[in-house]
């Protein structure tokens, strides 16, 4: 089947319920009319549907190829990534100093669910791009920005990001790989990275690494961490591509999905690099472009549950098989649809309030990294506050719920399934690594009950949560959206007693807070469903009240309903578990397991 | 790493928990004494770790490949199967009348969890085999039992089922291979059926299919359908192998996971086969055959979640990275090993719950499929009841289970669980499947309450709960087992009251059922757990009362209490969804999907 680019969808969200032009004044010049974002999502949505979704499936069965350091891509991949660069796509959000549309990340956050959608594989390209680009725009110096910005912008050339080492991942203070002052103020990188997405491929003339070394001599761990920029190929002054960089290639990961990027061993043998930032800044000048992937991260999970939603109801609508419970209906045919069944159709609804949810919810954050740059300090700070507490939220959450959605597609097909002639199991196998890469799902869980949620003495949660009452007292008179009312103030009451518990319990015994981290950022992420799905509920209901007859808002208001009464009873579950505390987890001796 | 057998585990809810040897009376001439018992499991352990874990991962590198209509398993596999068969673990549990061994149920499905978790993708071989022996074994003549039976139970030669089409798998009314009667007695089969697992291999020389099909001028429906024993190569009447059957392998499924299973698409023209049992009583007499699958498919699900869980544990002992949150464990090394986060103990704790409950309730359900067979009529049909409630709970529940535990053993590995290089993802692959085939989980959950539950007005599940009653009431006053006979007391009240709800709202309306139906036997599925757990906490702490010094009865309650603590208050957040009724899933429009 072919992919549809939801923009109905993303429009009631961007107009009807977060009204974003209402927040025009917080974007400077930039502009936000409905008319302009309305062309680019339309435009978007069909560059996606038209050119990228259609080589989605040949990224999963070819895989990309490695012969002597020289990555080939997938039939079609390089050509539609030519095209994307042509139209424009891959420079949505960048500076428009270094080359750029500057437009907000709310535009390009919402063109990137379409991009991967169609192909989650193809969209790292461009995604670790900008990745990339956002490290480099930070804190390099402005002979380097002026450098090697412009063609990144404009997708001429890709970025990549260098972290993992085989013996680090997660505890990046292991990294080994050694930069040697040179002569000219370069440095001499060496060293082994592996997991680089997108670390080589025939997509464009130049690559344009970031890697964390340590300068000879600095201190171990992660205070010795610097960051460079290190090309495949030089490029002298003029702008013109020189000789090759002492950076290759060595090896592919053969890898459960995502088969269609290049997941590269790159081994770096004196390359040259220079500086990004200053040294020993490593870490701090990553984190910038480490929460940026992250919420790509989220919105992939988000976006490959929305493919694989859609073939599931595909297949559903097509595949007869049985009759319905209640007698047939479609007496004619051999066999019923299989969407008359209660059963599949729990999984489509379950699957539809994720996605519609995860949509809403990653633009309503992508509407927060905007306001960050409002000239109105308070907007900014509040904006700001959110967006590092809700980070982690939406990279885990997005990404557990992303794969459950995907398996729910999965199950949805049966047999078909299964088996490698429908694309549920790419969607499923390209689902599973959202949760684990760009810091696993236990990780963001630790980082939130760990940093962001005590940060600033708890500013960011209790403003959070004081605009969640806020909207629950401004709209507890509405009957019509009631129930979603009291789900939202039913989950807040939940999230704030495990938040009270984890202050209370957290910094007695740090193990409390580790052991409680999982179920509280699962608490965490159905307290934001629920807080905008009653948004998209009022919205819907004031369309309605209005006499709009669009069934559109009806059907939100269903799919609402669903995520209220079938979803939202895991709140208490989580609340439950999350207050046992560690001791449970901490009695079994390493070797009892 | 090496998979290990789980002998000690098991020995502890054979002789402690089930307490094998008391049920004696039961089991006839059936040798049932620990000494044996223990010999069998010991010895079937270690053959699986030696003879069968070794092979696993190049079935799922290599797939299985056909040339012609010949399939070549991967490298290894043959030799395999000639020793399981040479050694005699092939023929276990089948009737000695047929060359079967005769040992009791509980003995075959103890082995056969070493066996399912050192491959699972190679365990369906003699799955499928014991399947069809089954099936033959209760409704064909005499003369064909004789004919067919005593080479399938040594294995020599091996079985199939063929049920599925291409337009039906579980609508299997729509069923389009048709029977032409011959005139020697025999029937005349053509058509095409598809997902035959085992279907065609070079293992044995000759393949016994049983498939399903339509006597030409039946009735349309499952009423017309029969089932056919159609060999693959005929055999003479002194047992030797003569000429080629009308039956070929046309291709092999590209599936996502069991890749050294060969998943036939098998074409019969005008193939020669005999009728099993009564014309129209196909469904029927396939009926008992699917009911062993079923328990087949949950213990497929149990073993390879033991040995992803296997993999999990060893990955976190051994992997160095970050240090514990109470301060390094391992200060002289460069990092601590991730099993001191509390974190990554709970996955590895809610993995190792669920895989020692699901061996429990295998093991106990084994024990009822034995106890059927008891000459105290009384005791014979209790356990018949029981088969019939619980089956479909542990195809589904072991399975929704294991799968989820199969994506918390890749989770624990991290990036590398995405690789190949591991195994975690070769798991998590084929642990997919096991949702689905033998009847999709949600037709499980729909046979749990459309049929199972009301059958014989509520009979089974009335008597369970009634030895649910008294083991809580028996057990009120030991106060060191207190947490596990709470939890399964209140499991069990919600699950009666789910089972309430059920009777009173599923009769008005039929999609009441379907709709509470997932969550319903995901609901008997934790109070069935919190059953075994809380029987197995007695055993453990009876042994500690009495002295018995040895930590694994310490652990067993340690990891008990995970269950109770972190998994059941899962409880009553499915009885709240599945009480939500119908409406909210039938209310949308199959277009606005």
């Amino acid at each position: 089947m072919a992919y549809k680019s939801p923009v109905r969808d993303l429009t009631f969200v961007l107009h009807d319920v977060l009204q974003v032009e209402t927040h025009a004044d917080h974007f400077g010049d930039t502009d936000v009319s409905r008319d302009l974002i309305d062309q680019i999502i339309e435009e978007g949505g069909k560059f996606a549907e038209s050119v990228i979704a259609p080589i989605n499936k040949a990224g999963d069965t070819e895989h990309c190829k490695l012969h002597n350091g020289v990555v080939t891509t997938p039939t079609g991949w390089k050509e539609a990534y030519h095209q994307m660069v042509e139209a424009g796509w891959t420079s949505l959000a960048f500076n428009t100093e270094y080359g750029g549309q500057g437009l907000p990340s709310i535009v390009s956050m919402a063109v990137g669910q379409f991009t991967a959608a169609a192909s989650a594989a193809f969209s790292m390209y461009p995604g670790l791009t900008g990745g990339a680009f956002h490290g480099i725009e930070a804190n390099a110096s402005e002979e380097l920005k002026q450098k090697w910005l412009p063609k990144m912008a404009t997708g001429e050339w890709t970025g990549t990001m260098n972290l993992t080492e085989p013996q680090c991942g997660t505890d990046l203070g292991m990294v080994r790989t050694k930069a040697v002052p040179n002569d000219d103020g370069s440095y001499a990188i060496t060293g082994q990275k592996i997991w680089i997405s997108a670390g080589e491929h025939d997509f464009a003339e130049n690559i344009v690494h970031t890697v964390l070394a340590r300068v000879e001599g600095a201190v171990p761990g992660i205070k010795g961490l610097s960051l460079f920029l290190v090309p495949k190929f030089h490029v002298d002054d003029a702008g013109n591509i020189t000789e090759r960089n002492g950076v290759q290639c060595v090896g592919l990961e053969h890898k459960m999905g995502i088969h269609g990027n290049a997941t590269a061993v790159m081994q770096y043998e004196n390359a040259k690099g220079w500086l990004i930032g200053e040294e020993g800044r490593g870490m701090n000048n990553m984190f910038v472009v480490m929460n940026e992937a992250r919420l790509g991260t989220g919105l992939q999970g988000l976006a490959i549950s929305d493919a694989a939603y859609q073939h599931a109801v595909e297949f559903a609508n097509d595949r007869l098989q049985g009759r319905a419970l209640t007698g047939p209906k479609n007496p004619d045919g051999p066999a019923d649809p299989i969407i008359v069944h209660p059963d599949v159709r729990r999984m489509l609804l379950e699957a539809k309030a994720y996605v519609e949810g995860g949509r809403a919810f990653i633009l309503w954050t992508a509407l927060q990294a905007d306001l960050q740059h409002s000239k109105d300090e308070a907007v900014a700070q509040k904006a700001n506050d959110y967006m590092g507490l809700i980070t982690p939220v939406l990279k885990a959450f997005l990404t557990d719920r992303g794969f459950h959605v995907a398996s729910l597609g999965m199950q949805v097909h049966g047999g078909s399934g299964y088996t490698e002639h429908f694309q549920a199991s790419q969607y499923l196998r390209d689902a599973r690594i959202t949760m684990i890469y760009e810091g696993t799902n236990g990780i963001q869980a630790l980082d939130l009950v760990g940093r962001k949620l005590p940060a600033k003495g708890g500013r960011a949660i209790m403003s959070w949560f004081g605009d969640i009452d806020a909207f629950v007292s401004e709209n507890q008179g509405n009957e019509a959206i009631k129930p979603y009312v009291d789900g939202l103030a039913d989950a807040k009451a939940k999230l704030q007693e495990g938040t009270m518990w984890l202050m209370q319990n957290g910094m007695a015994n740090p193990d409390n807070a580790g052991a409680a981290s999982s179920d509280y950022l699962h608490l965490f992420g159905l307290t934001a469903y629920a807080y905008i799905w009653a948004q998209m509920a009022k919205a819907a209901q004031a369309k309605i009240d209005a006499g709009d007859t669009d069934p559109f808002y009806a059907n939100k208001l269903k799919t609402g309903r669903y995520f209220v009464e079938r979803i939202l009873p895991d709140a208490g579950a989580h609340l439950a578990k999350l207050k046992t505390g560690a001791e449970v987890l901490m009695d079994l001796d390493a070797s009892a397991f």
